[in-house]
C-alpha cells in the first residue's frame, strides 16, 4: 500500500505568513521603527483618528503612514494632505486584508529608514485582517460607538489580537445605546490585557492618553535595541 | 513539447458558485418566496432594521430569516425574540462571506415552504459579501450616516451588486458630517438603478417605503410566476 500524501494548504500559508511577518517585525526594530497595524469596521474614523494622532506626534516622531483599499487612494491622500508626512497608498485587488507578503512588498517600495513610526491603516472589516499577522509590533483596533457594544461578542478574533482597542466617537455616546462598560467588559473577557481608550477623534477627546502610549512603545522598542 | 494544462480555480470557483446561485432563485421564485439579501458593515443596523421591517410586514407576509455570522447567534435570537418569526443562524466558521453554496445547505435546514419573504441577513463586511450571489432575488445593502458619505467610493463593488442602498440612521445626519446628496450620487454612479431609502431603524423614519417596495416586489415574484 502506498503512503498517500497529504498537504495543509491552510496551514502553510498561515505558517509561510508567519515567517515573513516575524522578519518585517526584526528588520523595523532593527532600524528602531514601531510598526502598528490599525484594524476597525469601515466608517469607525481609522483615517480621521490616525489624522489627529500623527498631527499630534509629528514634532516628536518622524512618521510614515501606509493605507490599504481596494482600489481607491482617498485615504492615503487625506493622510498626506492633513498631515503633510508621506503616505503610501496600497490597493490590495479586492481582498478583504491584507497580509506579511503583501505588507513586506509594500517595504521594497517604501523608505522607511530613519522613521521611528510606522503605521498601516489596514482595510475596513473586522474579519479577514485579524486572521493575518502583518509583521507589525502592535495591533490597535478601533470600535467606534455607532457601531454598538456587541462587536467583541460578534467578532472575537479581532479583539483577540489586539493590543490596544479605541473607543471612538465617545462624544456620541448619549445619542447612542452604547455602554462603555459593556464593550470594556467583552473586551477584556476576550484579551485581559487589551489596553482600552475612550477616545473622539472629531473633539480630540482622549488623544493624549493614545499619544502617550505610542511615545512610551517608540521608547521600548528602541531601548531594546540599544 | 507536452501541452501546459491550465486550470482556472478562481473563475470555476465563481462560475459553479453562479450556477447554484441561479437554482436557488428559481426555486424560491417557483414557491413564490421572494428572497433579499441584506448586506453592510459591521454596526451599520442590520438587525434593528430587519427587526423593524418585519414588525411592520409580518401581518401581511409569511416571513422567515436567516443570519449569518462567525460563531455568535445573538442576531438571529433576537431576530426571533423581537418579531416572533422563525429565524435560523447560519456559523460560517470565521469567514467573511456566504456563498450560494452555504445558503443551499441551510435551506435544507431550514423549511421555506409557504414564505412570501425570506431575508437573509449577511455578515457584516463591505468587500467578501459583494462577490457572492447568494441566490437572492434582490441584493440590499444598508449604509449608516456615521460611517461617512465616502463609503461608496472606498467599496464600490457593494453598491454595484445591490438593487436597494438604505441610507439608516438618518435622524443622526445633523450630528455627521454626512451629505445625503453625495452619498446619493456616488451611489448612482455606480449604480444608475439602484433604489435609495433614508431611513432611521430607531425612529422609523422612511420605513413604510421600504416595507411599501418589498410588498410590490413580492407581488412582482407571485405574478410572474402565476
Amino acid at each position: 500500500m502506498s503512503e498517500v500524501r497529504v498537504i495543509q494548504i491552510h496551514e502553510s500559508v498561515f505558517a509561510q505568513n508567519d515567517r515573513t511577518a516575524e522578519s518585517i517585525r526584526e528588520r523595523l526594530k532593527k532600524q528602531g521603527t514601531l510598526f502598528l497595524n490599525v484594524m476597525s469596521s469601515p466608517g469607525s474614523g481609522k483615517t480621521t483618528t490616525l489624522v489627529a494622532l500623527i498631527n499630534r506626534l509629528k514634532d516628536r516622531l518622524r512618521i510614515g503612514e501606509m493605507d490599504v483599499d481596494i482600489e481607491s487612494s482617498l485615504d492615503a491622500q487625506r493622510v498626506a494632505d492633513l498631515t503633510g508626512i508621506p503616505a503610501l497608498q496600497i490597493h490590495n485587488g479586492g481582498l478583504c486584508h491584507i497580509d506579511a507578503d503583501m505588507t513586506a512588498r509594500a517595504l521594497l517600495e517604501y523608505d522607511t529608514e530613519g522613521l521611528d513610526l510606522l503605521i498601516l491603516e489596514n482595510i475596513g472589516n473586522l474579519v479577514c485582517p485579524a486572521e493575518f499577522d502583518t509583521g507589525a509590533h502592535r495591533n490597535v483596533t478601533i470600535l467606534s460607538v455607532p457601531e454598538g457594544d456587541d462587536k467583541p461578542l460578534k467578532y472575537p478574533l479581532m479583539y483577540q489580537v489586539s493590543d490596544v482597542v479605541l473607543i471612538n466617537k465617545i462624544d456620541t455616546a448619549d445619542y447612542f445605546d452604547f455602554s462603555l462598560e459593556k464593550a470594556r467588559q467583552r473586551i477584556l473577557n476576550l484579551n485581559p490585557k487589551a489596553l482600552i481608550f475612550p477616545i473622539s477623534a472629531r473633539t480630540g477627546e482622549g488623544l493624549e492618553a493614545v499619544c502617550e502610549w505610542i511615545l512610551q512603545e517608540a521608547e521600548r522598542l528602541r531601548d531594546s535595541e540599544g
